[in-house]
């Protein structure tokens, strides 16, 4: 089965510094997992996500919950990992890299999803003129979501969620995503390779778990905020994302659209307020 | 035209802190530029990536080795931005988010490519055993590669990388990826608000350049080393990957199996050697 970490053989090396010698040993290293997890939905492949092995059923709920093609649970009729016996291939050494998704009587994969712009115009994006075109978001989603956040509360989350990382502070090389109350209680954290995987997780997570919309929660990510999160967040009902660092053009542009509260650089205490600042109480 | 760095307003909070008292302004924020580039191959649509604008046709014709469709300079006829002739939509707002690539006669985008591997088998993933399935890199391809690399001269490049960085040290949002000759000399360097599209950059204006395989070279990232960028690496014919944080546990793999040399948490004076050793040289 796929690990979430792979012990291997490293050379160290330190080169002579300030009168001390170099050094060179080897030595056992643990390194983060990475694997490929393909997605199926109703049996046709829709997605391959490279990933660290562990919560692959939450993660495949909560990227279809980011692709606007699940909203609930209601949604979602079941996810499995593939066992070697829905497709045929029993004995395999692939087991545990597919997830299989059956959607509940009624919903598809709608042909117009996000993934299929380009291919579903002659012009692709070039005929796109705004934000709201290359995005399934409904505009100011968020915005009759009134929950409020301490300023000092936000500041106490990073290192809650560094508390609960399990795997980063062995192996260095993981991206984390918390999910928290307004009061900073941490409901839910997942690691991966990937920080799109990691929300993904999270947010799968809740969605199989019935909490969606995740109104009055906050999500705070370990690096930084880009348009795909804040797109994540949304659809998930989320009103504040928080990034330790920072957001690029597009998360700023699309969390106001979407009136989603973001903030950046939450460090130590400090921290940037994109948008949403009526949610932040100092 | 899309820009490399937009300006936003922002909310700057800082808590009480050790007697000093709390503070909170608006004031301008330099935020790094996301936005969507298609990439079209012979008039049809290849993928889609968000990137920071800049060096578009570059970051095209990078993907394009990166996906083992082109090898060096002659495969590629010509790629440029769309200026709203091509498509017919002359005027619109999408300008510049668009490039054409036109392959050399006879160079043509396989249906087996890797990105197709999911939906060309029932199984997907599934049927796959190893590494070698999942991607089309000849085995050992670096093997016969016989550059040496200096510890030394390793342990300076970050610093090199970061003089070299136009936007990031403004924005705090961008990866890096920089091109050395073996002795330490600056080759190329871009940046992007996604690592691959960064080390794509790179690569496209090495083969636009005539340059590919890059033999004897260093390709250093600001990150973290994902298969994917190790697979870009070999498939550029660098022998040498150095990241600053950590490697997966599949890039050390894939590195091992393609002959390439792969370093990590390459700071200050110290790195790690995952795979390759015999071309450190200390």
């Amino acid at each position: 089965m796929p690990g979430r970490t792979a012990r291997r053989r490293v050379l160290r090396l330190a080169l002579p510094d300030e009168g001390r010698p170099g050094a060179a040993e080897h030595r056992a290293d643990l390194l983060a997992g990475e694997e490929p997890l393909g997605i199926r939905v109703d049996g046709s492949a829709l997605a391959m996500t490279m990933r660290t092995p562990g919560d692959d059923v939450e993660l495949a709920a909560g990227f279809l919950v980011g692709e606007a093609i699940v909203t609930s649970r209601a949604d979602i009729a079941e996810v499995r990992l593939c066992d070697g016996t829905s497709c045929g291939h029993a004995g395999h050494d692939g087991l545990g890299n597919i997830a299989d998704v059956t959607l509940a009587a009624g919903v598809t994969v709608r042909p117009g999803a996000r993934r299929d712009f380009m291919t579903t115009s002659a012009c692709g994006i070039c005929g796109k003129t705004s934000i709201a075109d290359i995005c399934t978001l409904p505009r100011a989603a968020l915005a009759a979501d009134e929950a409020r956040f301490a300023a000092a509360t936000l500041a106490s989350l990073p290192d809650r969620l560094r508390d609960a990382q399990r795997v980063f502070s062995r192996t260095g090389g993981l991206h984390a995503a918390g999910l928290f109350t307004a009061a900073g209680e941490l409901v839910a954290a997942r690691e991966d390779v990937g920080r799109h995987n990691a929300v993904d997780k999270v947010v799968g997570w809740a969605a199989l778990d019935g909490r969606l919309p995740l109104s009055g929660h906050v999500l705070l990510v370990s690096g930084r905020a880009s348009f795909e999160l804040v797109q994540k967040a949304v659809l998930a009902g989320i009103p504040l994302l928080a990034a330790v660092s920072a957001p690029s053009s597009l998360a700023a542009d699309l969390a106001e659209e979407a009136g989603l509260t973001l903030v950046g650089f939450l460090r130590g205490r400090s921290m940037n307020v994109y948008t949403g600042t009526q949610r932040i109480v100092r």
